[in-house]
Parts: structure tokens; sequence; C-alpha cells
């Protein structure tokens, strides 16, 4: 049987996730092959140790460059923050190894671009975290999409909200600085809704923004008084429009308070809607218009086992996944897209095209103009 | 006892929404004085005639002029069409009348201004009939704003959608030609729903828009295979930027499916957020942060009679209030600002500045620019 | 033109929402001849005369007797507290006038079936309050049952739940003694659920039930420290077979905390399900079975202009109507009813079958036991 | 390190479910010991074989008994059919084994407390798989009750609904037959909704209940126009009074369409109310009356990281848990309970009230009258 041999880069919140997913894909899915929980790296060799016991790898060490180059290491798994990645998927292309890593792929286009033709040179096979669009009920959206059943798309919103940092008092984090984290919830969030209008609907093809940071001074953790700078962007809006010349409005916030998960879109067809709401992660709500025009109304489908992948999960409808149910989707596809054809994606080219809707966003606020976008 | 003689023109869709006002307003609020109606005026003297009966006036005419000029009028309500709004007014100014009128209240900003300085030259009183932020729920959530119970304002979102266009083979009307409607959603809706920002949060002072017709030509009614050509906008997006500091989006469509009142709007503050969706327009969600952390949660206040002006229509809480409740508030508040020293708002003046960002957001699109706007 | 001369009795809550609807029925509705607001009595005389001013009667009496025989009364309207309904029905029956009475009827089916013979003898027409079924939602779910679109019900479950006595501390009134109001919540909101059961499903043929007291004694207003004796119930469940072989849940509770308007209803047919709640009271949730597996869901259908009644209030669908408008449609069938030979539903007889399961809830519970109805 | 290796009988629907949380719980929550999953039976050893490499079982066996004999085995796991679990509990009581068995625990309450009494008397652990009390969401509603946060509980409403058998034409099945199934939703998923309200609550004291087989036969799979008898309900309803004085209904159906995991309860105190719906599984509604009059309302508490179990998923709140995440909480209580002192709850003990509950929810059916129940 073959196997697919994992090494961890990155212990924190989104490694832990990815710990979870490795030991239920499994157990969840039928796959093509065995996954081996194989190696785990953080900088502290003890933190490392002690996590690879806890996520139930096989290793451990304090030196990513170890893991990259370990010969038993099939996919380098990047969970470590978003500055390191270029650097990490660089050389875990250059050893040959399959890269699964967070998102946003990279802090800029350009570095992107460099890591996308650097793993498409290698021939090696790349996914990027962006896990909500692996839940069934989404992948749902996409179907009825396809199928034509709301017509055309002519209008996409999406909006990505949370509230962790609406406190004014929320302590300066590395996520406030350029170097370490590039822009600010526009890459961080606004990267998966942005992500998001792509698989439904089309490439972005121009794209019109404004930025703002609302809290430009956060409290520095464990001291008095003392204020770091935060550099980049509380709040961002984009109009866009689409390859297909569909239009759109993306939004994103990490100081708006009461939204926990608040990824939400609308995508408007020319026979139909649909509506979904992160937080309600297992319900669609789909309006069409063939029905009579006296019993239409917005339907809420709960996924069930008649959709994409949930019958894996439970047989009964409507019984609803969860967080890290995604997840397992997400590694379920890595696995298949290593041992099989199966497609892989977002791969690191869909992942660049994310990125250069970002940059594109940044010149436009800057500019305060549209900015068009080539995608490749 | 004093009176207010009414004088109504126009007996559509909003002719009748104002004629039922008129008979509910007195029984559901102490009123200052008596409103009587007077008189209905339609381009049809007999269609005015049956109109006036049905809708319980005294008398009727077939030329609006001589309503507009009879001495027993002492407010002319004009439920005409768009581009009629100016000549009627203007008449009524000069006639000495109060004017309340329907939105929008002119076709661009400056006829709106010709019209305002007519009335603050006259001395007569003003209301426009951007009925929405009447309803008790949204004067809640203005109160709570107010107060600073969510903090300072940073963000708005707004929308207004419908579907009343959504459908390709609906038929061509006066609303889709430039002469009669001025623009189209942006004028009709998008109106609504910046009155509303500018109700709740400060004066816009930049606008970045994106306008798109979708259906750029529909079957025109009574005949085979004729097209009339749509000349105003389906779809509007809007970026804005406040006086005070806080910045949004505005959107609004007339071909969003499944979309019946889809006004839909989401203030966030500094401490606390709104939600408020008019198609459950009894219902306000409430954030703020100061409750214990793990029992925070959007808080869906029913409106009741604790609220303000419910309490006249019901005195149990949450029994609702209907679309025709918010016209009842408004004719108060005309009666009110025409017997007494109560202010009457949204006035021409206030009308005008929507008119305003109205303009400015077709430039803004014709443009590609962000276009600022100079409130007086 | 044909006229109805209306007397009002009780000036309160009910006769405030009746006063409104009187005004506003003609000016939403095509009525078949002209309803004159002619009387309105009041113990308190001063009242009367202020009442009747304010909305909008012509003529007011302290004496309701007089109002009864007054010659230019066709119809009296009976909004006086319980206990008075029977001898002031009868008065007005033996007159000669048509009574439209709120609900609960009568304080026990006894009186119920004395007024319900009294008019049926006397040949005049009767309505009783029972408005929520006038909602054109409801309508719709009528409609939605007799076209057998959800198969057969095999299942209702309905609830009426407020919390306007929640508060232990809540003053003792008149409703909470037997003489006054007979039952607690049983009579007053759960004979609502209970119409509403008769109205959308069958008869109920049998009842075994539970009540409860959980605050015996209240404060009684204007004194310190002396407690009224609640006599009555503040919460009661019934399990109910319909005479149609279906079965139920009625439940009704005047103490839950949290519910401001809270009639509830779910109908299980075998084909399909509906969804009802009078806080969201435009809304019903419809699903059938008939659809795609992979596409069934409940759906949200906002009452429109192609359901029941409401296109008289707005030609928009999803405007929404509100708890006076229900009473519009009441006084519209009120004045229909009266002037032609459309049916008058729920009537004396159809209020009187209200009373029978109320009573035999009672008795259910006495005797712990279930009690069987007979419907004549 | 400590060890506790599982034996898993049976690999259907609950067997998935349970060997999913095998693999999760230990990546999730930190553990006292490791769980090992060692072996599982089927009949057929073939199946059992290439479950127990799917599911990550170290060995197989077509027969539970060397399976609940085998010395490597801690605690025997039974996922068989109800009628099952008797006898291979009883079997792996006697070989000294803890017990992990889904619910109904028997298909009697004789059969339940036979069981309690041999575990209680062998001294081994037990636990059985009512797993929605698990729930962080469910959690957080008894923390929210035993803090006295609603005041005294006065009311529970709980529902279980579902629509697997809402077809008519769906196939007959073992759970229809009573030496298979016992009861029938009773048992099913109205003992979900008992153990609820025990946990919520207090014991249930006494029960009057109404059974219906509406569906009184089905097509035979496999077979033409060859129909099986229903033995036992498609729909159930329960009025019950707690030890503690409050009251409350409990319904379930097989039958209601629509419903995917319709467990629902609201639960009214004197001081507030709570309302769950398990297909919103990580949504809590909270209405206190302790805000100010004008701004109370139900509050929608999104699960998180400050509130029991949830941190352990995910560090950022509303990201939403699912169904085999309820089971990884049952499993981590299940191996705590096993290595340390932690309380096992609910054990066969409390499984075994409800089944006396389910079991006086017939009698009283049948003898129609209430049924006293003494939980000792």
């Amino acid at each position: 049987m073959k196997q697919v041999r994992v090494g961890l880069i990155g212990t924190g919140y989104m490694g832990k996730a990815h710990a979870i997913a490795f030991k239920t894909a499994g157990a969840i899915f039928p796959l093509s092959g065995e996954l081996l929980c194989e190696m785990v790296a953080e900088l502290d060799p003890q933190l490392a140790e002690r996590k690879a016991k806890e996520f139930g790898f096989q290793r451990s060490t304090g030196n990513w460059q170890e893991l990259v180059n370990d010969p038993k290491i099939d996919v380098v798994d990047i969970c470590a923050p978003n500055h390191l990645h270029k650097e990490m998927a660089l050389a875990a292309i250059a050893a040959g190894k399959h890269v699964y890593s967070e998102k946003p792929l990279a802090l800029n286009a350009k570095d992107a671009l460099e890591m996308t033709l650097a793993a498409e040179a290698a021939g090696v096979k790349t996914l990027v975290g962006f896990n909500y669009v692996k839940n069934p009920t989404v992948q749902l959206a996409k179907e009825i999409i396809s199928n034509g059943e709301i017509g055309e798309v002519v209008h996409f919103r999406g909006t990505f909200n949370e509230d962790y940092l609406a406190d004014a008092n929320s302590e300066f984090t590395w996520r406030l600085k350029r170097e370490f984290s590039g822009s600010g919830t526009l890459g961080d969030m606004g990267s998966h809704i942005i992500n998001m209008a792509h698989y439904l609907v089309a490439p972005i093809a121009q794209v019109c923004a404004d930025l703002q940071t609302v809290h430009k001074q956060r409290p520095i953790a464990g001291t008095t008084e003392q204020m770091g700078e935060v550099e980049n962007d509380d709040q961002v809006h984009m109009m866009v429009r689409f390859a297909n010349g569909a239009i759109g409005t993306l939004e994103s916030s990490r100081i708006a308070w009461g939204r926990k998960n608040g990824l939400w879109f609308e995508v408007t067809g020319t026979k139909g809607s649909l509506i979904y709401d992160q937080e309600r992660l297992s319900e669609l709500q789909l309006y069409t218009q063939n029905e009579a025009k006296n019993r239409q109304g917005f339907r809420r489908i709960l996924t069930g086992p008649d959709h994409p992948d949930y019958a894996h999960f439970c047989v009964s409808a409507g019984h609803g996944l969860g967080y890290n149910d995604m997840k397992a989707v997400e590694v379920r596809d890595l696995i298949e897209g290593i041992l099989t054809e199966a497609p892989l994606w977002p791969d690191f080219r869909a992942a660049y095209q994310v990125n250069q809707v970002c940059d594109a966003a940044e010149t436009s606020y800057q500019e305060a103009r549209w900015v068009s976008l080539s995608h490749e």
C-alpha cells in the first residue's frame, strides 16, 4: 500500500487543526494510501517533541530544514507564520517534496509567483489551505452554479468579518506588522473571500479598493503604556469586476464586533440566488425562479449524504459538520492529489492569483483608481 | 381645533399607501390637529373621482394645477412619477403650500437644490417619503447609536436589493428611461440606503461607485418582439467615506432574485454592532462588548412599547408593525411638523443631499475615480 | 350605498385595535358598503367621549345598554372584559344587532352555547376576534393544506407563549380571577391556538391536559405587602386527537420569558410540512417532498401580492404586514359578512367549540384523564 | 503511560462514528492515557477485517464473544442493534470489562435495571452514548441553568423529530419490529430528549403520553407488494412533571418532513429562557430579564473557547463543531472516566432511568392515564 509521510512545520492554531485532520481523514474517507504522521518541526525542540506526542507524530525537530530534507518526508506542511512560507516552500521544493501550505501563500504576488514557478518547474504537487471551499455545503453551491441552476452569475457579494481585534485594547501582535504579515485583514481573511469568489464565479479582472486602519496603535504585551504602531488594514472594501462580466463586492474586517466566523457570500444569477453564512456552515439557502410564483422563497438546504463528501462523515442528513471537518476534506484532497491523478486545488498558482488581487487592492487604494489584473 | 387639509397627486402604489396612512395616523397617534383628506388629482378625472371615493377624499380633479392652487389645500402630497416632482413641487411652493413628496426628490441634484432653495425661500415646510427611517425599529437603532452604546461608528454596510426586474423578460417600464426616472436602482432604492446612512452615521463625504445594466433590453408590453432600450442601472455599488471618518459600502440591485424588500444594514462601532433586515422589520440585532465574554451574542430585540412610537400601535411588545405603519409615522411627523415646531426630516435639503450622492456615484462610475461631496 | 354602523363597547387595548381597523379597512379593501363609526360606550361617560373623538366615532355613552339599543347601530362590537361578553351579546342579539366579539367568547362552554343558540335563533350574524387566522400568511397555510400540497395532515404542534406575567412581581389583575377571566392562559392565549388548530386541521375530538399556576400570589397594585391569590393557570399543555385522525400538542404560557407574541405552529403532513412563527408574521416555511432529494429544504415564503388578501395592502411582495393589519382583514370580513352572503368565520358556534375544548382541558386536568368532545 | 484498549462491536452508522471519535479524541484532547483501537467484531469476519483496516483497528473477529473475552480489551463498545445490547453488556461485565454502549441501553427498563445492577456489582465503569449532552453548547446551557442565570426552571419543552421514515414508501426495517427495537421513535429519538430533560432539569416524576403509528405497513425490500407490519410508534407525545415541580412536554417523530436532526429544547425559568436547536448545534439562545427593559432580546451565543471543551477543538469562537465532535467529547469522557476518578455520565443507571420513562410512556398510553416514576 502506498504511503504519504507528512512533515508538519508549526504547531500553533493551524498546526493543531492540521494534526487533527491528519488523524481523522483516514477514518472518514477511503484513501488511496496510508497517511503517516512522520515529523513535527518547531523552533523550540522541546515544544516540538511535546507537540509530536500530542499530535501523534513519530519524530520531532527544532530545525525545520532538517524536516524538509528528511528522506522519509513526502509532503511538507507549512503552518508557520506568513513571512516564512516562501523560504520554507522553496526549500521543500528544492528537496523534491510536495508542499501543503497555509494561506496566504506569500506576503505578495511576486513571492507567490516565484514559489509557483519553482513548484511547477520541480513538478511537485501543491495545495494551499483555503479550507472554506472544501465544505460540502460550499461544494454544493459550486455544483448548483455549475449546473446553471441559478442561470448566469451576475453578482457576487462576499464578506469575511471577525471581531478578534475589535477591542481597541487588544494587544499588539506580529500580524500587525508588514514584514511578518504583509497586509492586514486583506491578506488574512480577505484572501479567503477572494479565493471563494474565484472558486464560485470567475477570475477577478478589475478591482477598486478602500483600506483603513482604525486602531492605529495597540498596547504591547507585558509593557506599561508602550504602544506598537499598526502597519496594516483593519477594514477593506473591494469593488470587483469578474472576467465573465459579473460584478461584485468583497469586504473584510477584523474589528467587526459580533462576527466570529463571518464568511458570508451571496451569489445572484439570472435565474436564482444563493446565500451562505459560514457561522451556519451546514446550511445553504437557494432561491430559484422556476417555482410557482406564490410558492417561491429561499430554501434552507441542510447538507446531507446526497451532497458532496458529506456521507463519509455521517449517513444522516443535517447532523452537521464542523470547522475541523473541512480540514479533513482538504487533507483527503491532498493525499489523493499526491497518490493519484486527482486535481489539487487551490494549488500555488491559484493562491498566487489570490495574492495578485490583494496586491491590486493595495495599489488601487494607494492610487485611488481601478486596477486591472491579467491572470495567467 | 387646527386642521391640515391634504391634496394628493397620484393614486398608484404610493398614492394608496399615503391614503391608508392619512386614514390611520389619527386613529393611532394623538395629533395636534385634524387631518382632512381634501382632494385627489389624477390625469384622468374619472379615475381621480373613483380613487377619491375609495381613499375617502372629499373632492377630485383631473388637473393637478387646480389642486395645487386650491385655497382649501394646506399641503400638497406628490405621489406622481419622479420626473414630475420638480414642476409640481415648485408650483405648490409658489402657491404657498407645504409639500410632502415621494422620493427621490428629483432626477438630479441640480433640480433638487432648486426645489430646496425655493421651499426655504418661501418658508413652507417639506417632507420627503424616505419611509424606512420612520420604522420604530430603525429609530431604536438611531437611539442606540446616538447614546454611544456601540461606541464610535467605524463601518456601515447598507444594501437595498429587490427582484422586481430580475426576470429578463419583465416588461419595459418608464422606470427604465432616463428622462422619466433618472438613474435606475441607484435613485430608486439606492436613495433609501443613502438616506439611511445619512440618518444613522454622518454625511457621505466621498464616494467611489460602479454601475451596471445587466439586461440591456426589455420587451415592450403589448408588442411582439419589440424591445425597449434600458437606459439606467440594474446594479450599483458604492464605497463611501463619511464625514466622521467611518467608511462603508452601499449596494442596490433590482435584479437580486429572492430579495423582496432587501433593505439591510449593519453598523459597526468601536464597542458593538447593529444588524437590521427590512424583511424582518420589527427586529433589531444588537451586539455589545460589555457583557461577560462567555455570554456575548447578537441579541434579537423585538420592537415594543418601550421603543420609539410603537406603543401607539399596540401595547404589547413584538406584535409586529407592517409597511403601511411606517407611512403612518411619516404622516404623523408631517402633521406635527406643519402644526407645531416639531422638526421635519428628511426635508427637501436632506433629500437634496441624497441626490448629490447619487450624482456623485454616477460621475465616479463614468470617470472611474473617487468623487468628493461638499454638503451644505 | 349600503351602510354598516358600528357601536363599540370598550376602549382599552382591543378597543383601540378595533378602532384603527374600522378606519383602515375601507382604505385598504373595496367594501360592499360604507362602514360608519357610530358610537362608543365606556363605563365613564367622559372617557367614552374622549375616546370617541380619538377614535373618530360620532357619539358616545356611559351606558352600554343605550348603545346596544340605539336604532342607528347595526353591529355591536364587544371589547369589554371577558365576563361581560355574555350579558352584552345577549342584549345585542335581543335588540336584533349583529355581534362582533373579542375572544374568548365566554367564560365557559355552557355560556358560549347559550349565546350561540340565541344568535342563531335571532338570525343575526356573529364574528369572534380570533384575528391570527386572518393573517394572509396563515390563509396561505390553509390554502396549502387544503390543496393537499403537504398530503394528509398527521400532526399539529401549536404554542402560544408570552412573557407578560413572567415577572413574579407583576401586579395582580382581573385576568387572574376566575369570575372575571375564567381560566388563565388557557382561555386567553390557548383559545387562539385551539382555534388555529380547528382552522388548519380538524375539530379536536379528544384532549388530555395539564395546567399549572407557577406564581400563586401576585402583589396588589397600590398596596404594600398585600398579595392577591392567582386563581388560574400560568402554563397549560394539551395532547389532542383530531376528528380526522391526526394528533397534536397545544401549549400556552404567560410566563415564558422572551416570548412576545409566541404563537407558533407546525403542521406535518404525509408529503410535507409547514412552520409559522407569529413573531415573523409575514413568513411561512414550507417543506415538500416533491423536490429533488438533494435540493429539499424549508422554503421561507414571504407573503406577497400572489397570496390571499395581501395585494390590498401593498403591491410589492415581502414588504410586511403588522398586527393591526390582521384586524383590518377581520373587519373587512365582518362588513362583507353582514352586507353579502360571504361566510363569517369564526362565528359564535366556532368560538363555542373553542370554549368546549377549554372546558375539556380543565376537566381533563382535574380528573387526570382523556376527555372526549362531541362537536355539534 | 496508561492505556485503554477498545473493542468495538458493530461497524454500521454508529460504529463508524465511534471509530472516528477514537481516532480524533487524542488529537483534540490531552488524555490521561493512550487509547488503543484493538479489535473489531462483526457477524461477518470478512466485513470485520475490512472495517478494522478502514477504522484503524489492530485485529478483528467474526465472534463478538471472542472480543468480549479477549484479555487485551479494557472496554467493550457496543454499537450493535438494540436487542443485542443486553446479552453483550452482561457478557462484557462478566468478563470484567468496562462497557460503552449505544442508546437506548435496553429494550425495556427491566433489562436496563438488570444490566445496571450487574455493572454496579462488578464495579466496572459504564457510559451510554447519549451524545447530544456532550455538545459544548449544551454543556453551556447546563452551566447557565446551574448558575441560576435563568432562575428556577419552570418549564421544559423538548422535541426530537426527523423525517427518515416520513415517506410512506420507505422500506421496512428491523427498527419497526418490537423484538429488535422495542418501541419506535420513543426509544430511538425520544430517549435522547428524555435524557436531555434529565440532564438539564430534574428526574421526570410523572408522565402522560400518546403514541401513534401512522404508517401501519411498509414495503419489504426486494419483494413486490409484500408489506411488513409496523409494530411501534411513528409519533409520540409526553406531558411530564419533574421531581422539582417544573412541567414540560416531550415529543418525537420519525415522520416529520423536513426535520433532519430536530432535537430542539426550550428551558424557561423564573428569570430567563434558553432555546437550542440541534440543527444549529453551535448556537444557544439566551434571554434574561436582567437587562434594561428596552434592550431585552434572545441573544444568539456562538460557542467558543470561553465555553466548556470548545477550546480543544479550535481557539477561535464560532468556527463551529459538528456531529462527530460530540462523539469525541464522549470518548474523552470515557477514557478519563476509566483512567481517573472523573465521573462518567450518563452511565447505565442514568440510561435505565431513561428506559423507565419510556416504559411509563407506553403504559400511560395503553392505560390512558398518568404514570408515576420512582427513580432510585
